[in-house]
């Protein structure tokens, strides 16, 4: 029987946050919570001790990369995804749709699912709503996703409509493989491209099936900000208030506060890891390029305000030399830190939460980085 | 005043090898000792702390990579390497010599120094004596070597008599910029090419200015193993019983114990850290390339009989995956496995020698491996 449960713990009374708890057999995870990605059964760059360290409750991976790479057959024979990669808190699984969909051209969709090519071989592939289930369930996923289309923004009208009513069609072959109470949560994927009546048809499609959560899928997928939060918005507030909200693929610490603020209880997204591997980390005053020539000499700390063990112990200059060196550790330094900064910002939405002032971090959060771009701090 | 002091604790009856320990003031080596390669102030992959946790007690450091980035001087000003690359322990630095004698004709030797172009942007640079002494002094360094020249292999016996001459006349010049007793200690470099006498002779020449450790330079450069080991047996005894003595760039598990053996107290390579990253890992049962199928779905620790946090959370499908997949995290645990093994090796050779059963220690090690050659293990 499952152990999945969502407790909402605190409501804002300015906007639409909320303060929650997820319980899972492996664990709680306090939301509003971001969860790193661990495309291929890793978080690149960072140790899974590193992780707790930092106080990621879960990590999320991708059952298209390790369904191609080392296959979930292996992992599944190997004892699960969990003990694959040495993490033994929750994990939850994206479905497979949208890097199948990323895919454009070497993929063909069907009322049975999605037939593609194999971004590592060329080799000939079929997923389906039920073979999607059956990989993140080999895996051991705590959190399943159903599988779905991930809609490309612009689209046709009359794609939207057919799109969403057959990743609709899909969620419900999903959940009859399976059903409530299992061990492992199924999550359901409003899409509904940026039509506001069809996101309200796919949600009540999907609440029409039942599932232990909702995640807005198809955003943050080249539209404005402001149109990402108006779904947000709109959609949010028509999901049950009793089961936990899932944004995917966002965002930016901006769009985390936002998306917050309109009632997402969990995120993710590469940015914190992939920017690290780029050079580009996040501080509490705003974006930093590291490589830039005037961080040769700086010998402060990234973030002075920022307590993670990169910021604890080692200079701008320092963190400029590795990435112009192309050192490894500075993926290891970089990746900690971001990761670091992504969790502390989660944390300090929570804590303001219960404290009741959301309102004011959320000012606050905006008002340092303006500072920095009118280059009253460094 | 320097603290710089070997004591020699134990000599082998049935070898040359000898147990020992040099004090600095950033702290005590034990020998015979590994020294991991951190070349641009970053032993590759792996984390400071997790260099202590494996036992390291010393690494080495590059001159010639130092000093054209990000330069010799921005460190001195942002408080020298050892705060820079956030380690308190003791750090040996090279001369330079090897890695300006390596660029081949981008340099030109004088009696003065060595004229080259940087690898990294063509620029021309004149490397002296005073020079890399002065440049490994502004990088704080514990134990500095004389810049020399390393001879390549084979070459006429009239270039090695005439570079080895003039080493010498360069190591003089390194002494008087350096004088006994400051706060860093220098090491002589014998050079001599494969000839005994010319080894002899740059022994004496350099006993004669006298150091607080020495050096046999020249090796593992393309010679065959035998002719190395020949050329240690021959000038190791050569050497002051009561000075540290290391065999640069060297070198194997193999060579590790057949250094010791004939005498050397310090060792340093880039063989287990770059083996890391290609993938080459080293066990007590021989070297294992983790790309190989075979390991695709082997739940086994790397080596079982390993107690580093690699064999002990990570089977070899795991690493296998990683590796294939040129995941970030394959470099980390690969680096952190193979130092792990190289400073165990160095801490059981060490306690055999305090046992008195270093011979029998010689032996196990090659019986292992030669189990592992039969297939007796894997």
């Amino acid at each position: 029987m499952s152990a999945f449960k969502y407790a909402l713990l605190q409501q804002d009374t300015g906007s639409q946050a909320r303060r929650g708890r997820i319980t899972t057999s492996r664990g709680e995870i306090e939301t509003p919570a971001f969860m790193p990605v661990g495309t291929s059964a890793t978080v690149k760059g960072i140790l899974p001790e590193a992780l707790k360290e930092i106080g990621a409750q879960i990590v999320l991976a991708n059952t298209y990369h390790l369904y191609l790479r080392p296959g979930h057959k292996l992992i599944q024979q190997l004892g699960g995804l969990h003990k694959f990669m040495h993490w033994d808190r929750p994990i939850l699984t994206d479905s497979g749709g949208f890097q199948v969909f990323s895919l454009g051209d070497i993929r063909k969709i069907t009322e049975e699912g999605a037939a593609f090519q194999s971004h590592v071989d060329g080799s000939k592939h079929m997923l389906t709503p039920e073979l999607s289930i059956e990989i993140q369930l080999a895996l051991g996923s705590d959190i399943v996703m159903v599988f779905d289309e991930c809609i490309p923004h612009p689209a046709e009208r009359s794609y939207i409509s057919e799109s969403t009513n057959r990743s609709a069609r899909w969620a419900k072959r999903c959940r009859e493989v399976l059903s409530p109470g299992s061990s492992s949560a199924l999550f359901g994927i409003v899409q509904g491209g940026m039509e506001l009546d069809l996101r309200k048809q796919s949600v009540e499609q999907l609440r029409e099936i039942g599932f232990e959560g909702y995640a807005l899928g198809g955003l943050s997928v080249g539209e404005e900000t402001s149109l990402m939060y108006d779904m947000m918005e709109y959609s949010l507030p028509l999901l049950p208030i009793d089961h936990p909200r899932y944004v995917m693929g966002v965002g930016t610490p901006e769009n985390l506060i936002e998306g917050v603020a309109r009632g997402c209880d969990m995120f993710d997204c590469v940015m914190p890891t992939r920017n690290a591997r780029n050079g580009l980390l996040f501080t509490t005053f705003g974006k930093v390029s590291i490589k830039q020539a005037r961080y040769r000499d700086d010998e402060r700390p990234l973030d002075p305000d920022c307590q993670c063990y990169v910021c604890q112990h080692f200079s701008r200059a320092y963190l400029r030399h590795l990435y112009v060196s192309k050192e490894v550790l500075a993926s290891v330094l970089n990746t900690h830190h971001n990761l670091y900064y992504y969790q502390q910002l989660m944390a300090g939405i929570r804590q303001s939460l219960e404290d009741g002032t959301f309102s004011k971090f959320r000012k606050d959060f905006y008002h340092k980085r303006e500072k920095h771009s009118l280059n009253l701090i460094d």
